[in-house]
């Protein structure tokens, strides 16, 4: 596979997906015994205009157990010459000169599209704006549940939370639209389904999928539940009970027994702290998964030029 | 020693603090000769949610010095989606996936041991709240004063300064009280005198001391001075001539001639400047001590594992 | 040469320049094969007051491509407690002890020469206040006309912008003035020429130069246009255009086919995108001259130890 850029999760097709996620398991083996020396003549910088330390650390973590070396940011809208009115492409241009690989959290929509335009090193999208994309979120999470069911075809995923604003639910419903036979269910309030975009893609691919405010019949039929924030704020003044929508021992008893339980973390009053001792509780396994994913990505960077 | 975590100077016996010093003393070597590659798979996390370039670069040079990488936020507070009530404890599961060690600067008291009741990876406290424990500054100062002095039994340590709410010079006595006849002068204006909490710990452990507002008859015996900073504008209307707690050249003639004057720096107006000349002023190596103690220290959380 | 901190850009005299040069030309073959790890022991601390991403990451990526390693702050003095009125030379004086190397970005014009004066380790300029030096910006400026025009005697350079209070274009004329038969033309506003000292200077020095507020006929004339920003807030209520100081199809048309286009980036409005695709576009190549000068400054102090 031919990696350039990292910008969207849609630009990786099956076979992509099953490359990366090969490479993905070799990187588990290599962590477990202590990394590799052998990209340590590469250099990533870290440019977030945005911050966000959780997803920086696990790309940076990524670059140190390749053996690499790392620039970082980490907000370069309060730090940089950026507010007088710098132009990205011209910030990336001369960053491209320091380092080999750029990392890019961006503030507006289309950022990365715009910097990997310019770009001679390979950008990767790590975030940009609040209704972009954050496309190794996405394949992690797909790692996640590949890893987990040993499969990604035949799978009934249940996505619960504010679904209309969550990106890492949209993300996660168009890769999964890519596999044989997936069922997925959209639990909310009304008020925050999931939106029209959404469903119509679903439809084109013929992905079967349902959308329901009552989670209770819903989650015993499904092998992945994946958890979102629901921001209480926005239901202000509604007769609605979210802890329907919350994952506690009560929820736990009607799982599943080898169902997972997903979560993009952090996470607020949605998953009760006891469910954490749960085997099926695999958000944690989740976020370690990032680190692997990036590594694989970078590898896939570095290794084709 | 078996070291899991570092959170509290107390939890350091004497045998423990003499295997420390031991490591700290090779540590000095080491760096002499341009550092180690012993650890260079390994990857310290920096999570500072209150900043301190100092204390944290202390920390860092000592993982490079060591071979090691670092992971680094400067302000987590500011930084993170901290301000979206993530709970610290989620925080520090995840951020562990992606280091060796954390040391963790945390804006609540408690906040360490907090992190380490959920941390598979070792925590170092880095400072936590500002009535909190700082450890590793507690150590050096010790160190200090026994790679100075030889010794750590049988001296007499002068502290001076605001020492009520001083907390190295709270640890410090901590830590002396576990020596054997060591005798403290406590120097401070009434209003800034040693808290009741210490009087009652030197006391149950028989420890020798004494509270003084005139440094004058005092500092002619001692064989440490610990100068700290006094906050002139916690007496304002007062008539204290703050002056008398300087070290300054006169002050410096009625030290003994092997005595040695240690200040956790930044100072401010209580060490003239023209004392940084004396052999004893013992402040700057003090300092680069921190570094050694702290190698010392993340050798022994590695070395266990 | 022995080379014991880089404070201000006059320091160098010409032999001293060509060895910089020499060695800057080298780490463009080491850079070439991926760096090198001869300065793998090494610790550089990027010490900023006042944020400058690129600027740091020019620095850092130096360090790594050398094979060191990096201690970072990147806004000082919103997190340090420079704020309770630490004083630089003790700051200096601490932080020497975790590093062989401290680049320092001050917010008052002489930090940096305060620093060098208590430095038990070399102090490197990079930027001290706004009317302050920036020495390794005019070092990579006159190596990027050197590299590109193949020599620094007998060219004609003009300068255009706010040159009053251009840093750039200050030093690069102080540094220029050293060479011989060097012609320089500085093209502005009137309310925004060069200053007297730089006249007087280059009087003193027998350097011929002109002052015009209209660049049409200078342009076709010279071998360089080195090119600033105008704050157009500066000229409200005046009846200047702007547009007759700007780099675009025009002005292209009517420079050497052998001159290059500088500019210390980052732009606004004054140079025309479509000029980035002319190979006389030099600013580019300029900003990545950055990177290699860096390496070069740094080998010349660590290897004099």
């Amino acid at each position: 596979m031919n990696l350039q850029h990292v910008i969207q999760s849609q630009q990786f097709s099956v076979p992509n997906l099953m490359e990366l996620f090969g490479r993905t398991r070799q990187m588990e083996t290599i962590v477990r015994r202590g990394g590799t020396r052998d990209y340590d003549d590469k250099i990533m910088a870290s440019l977030f205009y945005k911050p966000s330390t959780r997803t920086r650390f696990s790309f940076e973590s990524a670059m140190y157990r390749l053996g690499g070396k790392v620039l970082s940011t980490e907000s370069a809208k309060s730090f940089s010459s950026a507010i007088e009115g710098e132009q990205l492409e011209d910030t990336i241009r001369i960053i491209a000169n320091y380092c080999d690989v750029i990392v890019l959290r961006h503030n507006e929509e289309g950022g990365a599209q715009r910097a990997a335009a310019v770009s001679p090193v390979p950008i990767i999208n790590a975030g940009d704006g609040g209704g972009g994309q954050h496309p190794t979120l996405a394949l992690l999470d797909l790692y996640t549940i590949y890893n987990e069911c040993k499969t990604l075809d035949g799978l009934s995923v249940a996505m619960i939370g504010a679904l209309d604003t969550g990106r890492t639910v949209r993300s996660l419903a168009y890769l999964l639209s890519k596999f044989e036979r997936v069922k997925l269910y959209f639990l909310a309030p009304p008020e925050m389904q999931i939106k029209q975009d959404i469903i119509n893609h679903l439809q084109e691919h013929d992905v079967s999928f349902q959308l329901e405010s009552d989670p209770s019949e819903i989650i015993p039929k499904v092998d992945v539940v994946y958890q979102t924030r629901i921001d209480r704020e926005r239901l202000q003044g509604k007769e609605v009970d979210l802890s329907q929508y919350n994952i506690n021992p009560d929820m736990l008893k009607r799982m599943k027994s080898d169902a997972i339980i997903m979560h993009p973390l952090p996470r607020s009053v949605e998953i009760d702290p006891v469910v954490d001792r749960d085997p099926r509780a695999a958000y944690f396994r989740q976020s370690q998964n990032g680190l692997f994913v990036r590594m694989a990505l970078l590898t896939m960077l570095f290794d084709k030029e």
